[in-house]
């Protein structure tokens, strides 16, 4: 292609990502109310405003008492993340986390389909009986599908491995909210973040994550 | 690993995509105001409520009048479509597009950050200089960076070519809603959907994309 070139300059906005974000923390700092939630789970929080552009979302999202450090813990010590959307692998910045973690999502894997038709499921919750082997101590980050995380739930029921952490905040109108009402009534105190209701997705889902796997370098 | 099973259903939930699907969108359509838009405008805006999983963003979407038609008529030619964020990439199902159109993202094109750093500007808006060559009739999807917009309105100023059709959902608090009035008021009559102020994000531009690459099979 050509050489490209460089628009002549027309609007006035801010150019420097640095500047963005610090204006975008402070000005979501100034407008949310953050007061329920201590210095690190407010960092999560913010990040999470962010990705939605709604400071709104502060009085939706609720956390146990360790997720913070359970998920930092458990990332630090190069456990996988498990995801129950493909969007949610890509959007994790791999330079957040602290080992090279893993990043994986089995929803393409070619046991899925078959597994759904079998077990007359999605092919999203059959995904997650993939991850048994490894589920033990891992972070889950569920941002698509209810069904996943129902699914996950009834494997930890059945005996199944305990992830250390579970960022459940599966979106929509038909099951969202009663499996992260489920996720946070979870009986074996495995810690969770939820964002309560229909609200949620893969960018919630990954911003919490990016939050989770890092502290940041600029103060949010 | 050892053969998956199905865990034990202890919970009362839709296991079945197409009823999920069916339920999903039968409520949006019961609780969302869409009687300002057109029948095919409204399946636009059903799946983009279906991603963020709220019905009061039926009231942030405006969209040019030939918006859908533009759009379609583009994808149906074969038009590549162009995205500020990976994620983006990651989320439009192929499956749904008319001619395999080529889904492309220059972010992380090895160009990219030399010219950001040579311009002082974001990567993000950088990155959409490197489109020129194949912009012209493409269809655009913006989900993140405000930047990214605002750049390619002044490549459009400058003479540049001209996009099909513009689905500019950028999100946040620094630009956001200034990049996307800019969009809506842009001289050329390019056609534009935007969700005003400072919601956007990934995954409402890869819902508005995967509504207007195809028509959907189910009701909406």
């Amino acid at each position: 292609m050509a050489d490209p070139t460089k628009p002549t300059r027309r609007y006035d906005y801010v150019t420097d990502g640095t500047e963005i974000y610090r204006q975008s923390f402070a000005t979501i700092r100034a407008e949310s109310d953050l007061a329920r939630f201590d210095d690190d789970t407010a960092t999560v929080v913010v990040r999470m405003i962010h990705a939605a552009g709604d400071t709104s979302l502060a009085a939706h999202v609720h956390t146990h008492p360790r997720l913070v450090e359970a998920a930092r813990t458990a990332l630090n010590a190069g456990a996988p993340i498990f995801t129950d959307a493909t969007m949610i692998g890509t959007g994790i910045t791999r330079a957040r986390l602290p080992q090279d973690n893993e990043v994986i999502c089995t929803l393409r894997d070619p046991r899925t389909p078959g597994l759904a038709a079998a077990w007359q499921t999605t092919r999203s919750a059959a995904a997650v009986s993939l991850w048994a082997d490894r589920l033990e101590g891992a972070v889950v980050a569920i941002g698509n599908a209810p069904t996943a995380l129902f699914h996950l739930l009834e494997m930890m029921a059945d005996g199944g491995p305990r992830p250390a952490a579970i960022v459940g905040v599966p979106v929509g109108f038909i099951g969202a909210a009663e499996s992260k009402e489920a996720l946070r009534d979870n009986p074996w105190d495995v810690p969770w973040l939820i964002v309560e209701g229909r609200r949620g997705g893969s960018a919630l889902a990954v911003s919490a994550l990016n939050a989770l796997a890092r502290r940041n370098e600029l103060p949010t």
